[in-house]
């Protein structure tokens, strides 16, 4: 056994790191911190081809091309699993394991995509440790040094027994509360950080023991899966049938095979803004800064703008997080809110609670820069090779002026090239697609008028992505 | 003396209510409490031409045409007269002065344009209780009862001496440290409003006593004014030889001829954003909101957003104020600081310190949209009877898209008529202009592209506004 399969599990709407972090791209895709996103930083972390095969993302289809563009960005081939439904980490890991074993994986690595680790050395050495523990039949996770009594995390109790540095998992401790969370530091608990390594199979037979309905369920789906290209799409009937239920409540806490390697990284599970104070490069006020922010007598607080000038005056212990359109200002102790919050501004049809400013899409992304009341202005920016639908509108015509590339426009079967500077029109009704054949970015300046100017008004005739 | 003439001094850049009010478009033009900005609600307090006469709005040049527009907007008839530089308020005042008497007033009015007053007809009573005084050669004060100690307004000292309820200053007292307010407060005194009703001739009589030069100054900068339709140029040359100097200084704090009508209205000078929590509509938890807000564990704060969505969880006594450009977070207590804050942001060249996203010109306005390496988006509003000025630029070409309204565009000569739906092109180099024939407000969408895409790439040929 030489290789480590990596299954990196791609869900979750990141509601608590709002308003950078939202439905329509979700905290792991979000450069948080640096230029790279926590999804990227994790390809990045498994990245040594001596160690780690290559990565498998088991995520579902609203985020499958975002994973595909991100993991290209930088380089890096992977394998798309599409989950077609949420069920939970049970199945997410059952199949993601059914799927590695029929690819022929001795041991398979699941990771969060929006954790963060520094110290990828010490995160390495810990896999290669975990391997001995894995050789002999055993399911190891990774266990954190606790640095504070947080209430938030579940923690791990080892036990004496040990393969090498590798524990014996004496038991998993639900989350605390302040006074238990203090103990448990002092008896020497773990933090659970939720990833894994283990034998695909070993992971499958303790299923199939104590949820067999699970286990068969997410086989069955791998076995009726669909793929095209390097995506897999499980099938959803058969996925349907797994119960929804998390793998520490399906496995982990009922089976005797666990390991734990205490890790000699720092990590973060950047659940709260608070992480990122906490994580940061502080100034002497103990302020973590980002984006064009004027602080005056404030201490203690994490102030990022992703564009909007930020003033921030006399406040201590505080998270302002500023975006052209939405805001959040909060007190670090009352972050855990957050996500009630969201969810209100969500119930309250407010799109900016999950949609960002800029909408990504399989071609590329869309912005809206501007809205009258029979008028609406986007930016779109079209990959090489991106090509939208081929579509129609019933109210509204387009002005399109290409700012930046090549684009080829088909309208009503004829084909016309334009370049930098140069623009055309879309009537209503008229049958058009927009692509980019060239080799840098397209980026065009649609204006729509018309008198009903929303994202449903469209006939799809043909689309590469499959979305017709 | 049957009639008051309004003088409404319209100055100052109103940092302190930073971000709605910037230099671009100060705090007396914003609408800071309802849908009226408060220069407009200072006009309608004078709108009853029983009482009063035509107003008169004394300001420089780059405020005159926000002026104009707003008051047209509301439909009141004014005269501009035009500092040509700023020389503090006694030279404003006496120019104001000697400019209402020479249109025969035999009252004037002086009034900020950035106050707020509630209940006007106890403002309309003080004016006529203090026309008494007038009459017997007083100038009037309005005196405020202090409902707080404030350390930031200057006081007034009654007498014992009256004509009906208007009262003889005893003494104007400087800003008080917060004990001295506490005993002003017990001993009766008035915070000191600044807005002065008085005979012309006695003011600059007064002024003529104490500050010759300022009054002669004044005199002959009205004598030798350019009037062009109800805009009136004060004399440069003149003008500039006033000694810079308050009107407290010069004149009130000298004479023995002020008196003071208590205020039965309710007033503030709106000098922070405090103020606004003070004067607006709370919720059970103190809290005054505005736009799209979503409070949780708040308390007596002043939450408010011109467009992002805007979450603020767990903090108290704070001022939030969201824009899509600048965003501004500030302790109640520390709120003074925001003037020197936005000092620095603008010795920083933030341009969101000093300029709105929406700039404000003669023919109407332009907004930014959207911005690229080598493209610019704008949206352009063009009033009724709007022109901009014949121009070329050296260095990029625009597209029009007329998105409302009717346009007229002039290109090398050639005149064309655009519609809503309608589009054009100007090449780099092509001399056009852009207007407005028709009666409804014109917007059009305009994309730069080129090399270098700033403001001052322009060649001017022709300006109605005379900025050629």
């Amino acid at each position: 056994m030489s290789l480590i399969t990596p299954v990196i599990l791609v869900g979750g709407s990141g509601k608590r790191l709002w308003p950078l972090s939202r439905e329509s791209m979700p905290k792991q895709f979000v450069p948080l911190l640096g230029k790279q996103s926590t999804f990227q930083q994790t390809l990045e972390r498994v990245a040594d081809r001596t160690l780690f095969a290559k990565p498998v993302i088991a995520t579902n289809d609203a985020y499958r091309f975002m994973a595909e563009q991100q993991a290209k960005d930088i380089g890096v081939e992977i394998d798309i699993l599409v989950e077609p439904s949420r069920r939970d980490s049970g199945p997410a890991m059952a199949a993601a394991a059914a799927y590695a074993q029929s690819q022929g994986a001795q041991a398979v690595l699941t990771l969060a995509s929006d954790h963060l680790v520094i110290g990828i050395g010490a995160f390495l050495d810990a896999c290669r440790e975990g391997l001995a523990a894995v050789r002999q039949g055993g399911i190891v996770t990774f266990g954190i040094p606790p640095t504070e009594p947080k209430v938030d995390y579940g923690y791990i109790r080892p036990g004496s027994e040990h393969i090498g540095t590798v524990l014996k998992v004496a038991a998993f401790v639900e989350k605390p509360n302040a006074q238990k969370a203090l103990q448990y530091i002092s008896e020497g608990l773990l933090w659970n950080s939720g990833n894994f390594l283990f034998p695909p199979a070993l992971l499958l037979s303790e299923m199939a023991r104590f949820e067999p309905e699970m286990a068969a369920a997410a086989r069955e789906a791998v076995d009726k899966a669909k793929r095209t290209g390097s995506t897999v799409f499980l099938d959803a009937e058969a996925f349907a049938k797994a119960p929804a239920k998390s793998i520490d409540y399906a496995v982990m806490e009922r089976t005797d095979k666990c390991w734990v390697v205490p890790a000699r990284f720092r990590w973060s599970d950047l659940g709260t803004w608070d992480a990122l104070l906490d994580v940061g490069q502080a100034d002497s006020a103990g302020n973590v800064t980002e984006g064009p922010v004027e602080l005056d007598h404030v201490r203690n607080s994490y102030i990022r703008s992703d564009g909007p000038l930020t003033a921030v005056i006399g406040v201590d212990e505080v998270v302002v997080v500023a975006m052209g359109d939405a805001v959040l200002v909060g007190h670090r102790d009352n972050l855990p809110r957050l996500k009630d919050v969201v969810q209100r501004m969500s119930d309250s049809k407010h799109k900016a609670a999950t949609e960002h400013a800029v909408m990504h899409r399989p071609w590329g992304s869309y912005q809206d820069i501007d809205r009258g009341e029979r008028f609406r202005a986007k930016r779109l920016t079209v990959k090489p090779g991106g090509k939208l639908s081929l579509q129609s509108h019933n109210r509204r015509a387009e002005h399109w002026v290409v700012v930046k590339g090549t684009a080829e426009v088909v309208l009503d079967g004829k084909i016309l090239t334009l370049h930098e500077n140069e623009s055309t029109y879309i009537p209503i009704g008229g049958v058009h697609r927009l692509s980019n054949p060239g080799s840098e970015m397209l980026e065009v300046v649609e204006v729509q008028t018309g008198d009903y100017l929303e994202e449903d008004d469209i006939v799809r005739y043909e689309d590469i992505y499959a979305r017709v």
